[in-house]
C-alpha cells in the first residue's frame, strides 16, 4: 500500500557500546521489510558505536537529540552490565521511554529497562543464561523465567538474542495482522517460534 | 581456551552498498563467539556503508588492502543487482575468493560468487524468491533449488538470510565439532535446523 511520511511509524533503536549485533539487527531485519516503518539508531553520540562482537554501527542521533519515539527497542550485551550503573544513562531511557508508544527490548535490554523504572508493574523475561542476573533490578517487576518473550500492555520483551526475531514476528502481527507477519518472515526465509510460552532454553539454563 | 594471534582464523565479511543486515549479523552472531576467530568488515571504502534497510555499518578496510582470508563471506541484498554487472569488482571477488580458504554466500551472495566464477564445477543454492534470477550466474554451476544451504568442498552456499545462521551452524560443527556448534546456539538462544537438505522456501516459491 502506499505511504506517505506522515503515515510512518518510527522504530528507535537505542545502540550502545557492547549492544549485541543480532538483538538488533534481527528484529531490525523483520521491521524493516514493513515500508511504513522508518527506523533509527539512537547512540552516546553520533557516528560508529562498537558492538560485543566488534562490528561498528553508525548511530543516526545522540541520545539528547531523540524525539519522541514510537518504538524504541533495547538490546542487550555486555555493555549492559556497566550501563545499569549509568545514572545518566538511566534517566535518559526512563524518560525516553516514558514518552514511547511501545518499549521493546531482547535479551539482556530489560535489565536496562528494569533498572530505568520502566517494568514497574509489569511482567517480562530477558536471556535465560543472565536470567538470575537481569532479573535482580526493578522493584515491581513480575520476571517470567519461561517465556521466549512476554508481551504485557506496552511493553514487550524477549529471551535472548535470536529470541528478538520471534518477539519482533509478535509485534508486527500484533500491530499489523498474522498476514503480514508472516509475509515478512517468509521474505526473510525464517520459521519464526510463534508460541511466546515455549522456551526450550529455560529447561537448558535450569530455570522454572 | 586461550589463543594467540597466531592461531587466529580470520572471517573477512564483504559489504557493499545495499547488502542484507541479518545475512551478516546472523552468521557474524555465531562465528563472534568462538574466540579464536576475528571478523574483519571489507567494504568498497574505509568507513560506513549502507545497507539495504539503511543501517550503516563501518567497513575496516577496503577491498584492495584485504590480505589472504581464511574465510571470505559474501551476503546478499539489493546491492547484488548491480554488482553483478560490475566488472571491477567481480574481478577483484574472483582473486580473493581463489585466494581464500573458504568461501561462503548468504542469500543472493551466491549471485555474485558465480559471476565472479567461483562456483564454476561447484554444486550451490541461493534465495529462494530470487532463485531463478540468482541461477542464471556462472557456466557450469549445479544450482540446486532445494537445500537449506549446500556444501561443496571450499565452498558453502546457504539459502535466503535466516539461512544464513543455519548455514554458519553446520560451518562451525565442520570447522570444529558439533559440542562447539552446539554451545554457539545455545548462547544466542537460537534453534539451529541442521539437516540442510530441508528447505519449505522451496515449495512456498514452488521450486524444485
Amino acid at each position: 500500500m502506499p505511504t506517505t511520511f506522515s503515515d510512518q511509524r518510527k522504530l528507535s533503536v537505542v545502540l550502545f557500546e557492547g549492544f549485541e549485533l543480532l538483538d538488533v539487527f534481527g528484529p531490525v531485519q523483520l521491521f524493516g521489510s514493513l515500508p511504513d516503518v522508518a527506523i533509527e539508531y539512537v547512540g552516546p553520540h553520533t557516528g560508529p558505536v562498537i558492538s560485543s562482537k566488534g562490528a561498528r554501527v553508525v548511530a543516526d542521533l545522540a541520545y539528547e537529540d531523540l524525539a519522541r519515539p514510537d518504538i524504541l527497542m533495547v538490546p542487550g550485551g555486555q555493555g549492559t552490565r556497566t550501563l545499569v550503573d549509568d545514572a545518566g544513562f538511566l534517566a535518559w531511557l526512563g524518560q525516553a521511554g516514558s514518552r514511547a508508544d511501545l518499549v521493546a527490548s531482547v535479551c539482556t535490554g530489560s535489565a536496562l529497562l528494569a533498572a530505568a523504572g520502566l517494568l514497574e508493574g509489569y511482567s517480562a523475561t530477558s536471556n535465560k543464561r543472565a536470567f538470575t542476573w537481569a532479573s535482580g533490578f526493578g522493584d515491581d517487576v513480575d520476571w517470567r523465567p519461561r517465556a521466549r518473550w512476554v508481551h504485557d500492555r506496552d511493553r514487550w520483551t524477549s529471551s535472548g538474542v535470536a529470541a528478538g526475531m520471534d518477539m519482533a514476528t509478535g509485534m508486527i502481527a500484533d500491530l499489523y495482522d498474522a498476514d503480514t507477519a508472516r509475509a515478512v518472515t517468509l521474505r526473510a526465509e525464517y520459521e519464526p517460534h510463534t508460541d511466546s510460552t515455549r522456551d526450550p532454553f529455560a529447561d537448558v539454563y535450569r530455570l522454572g
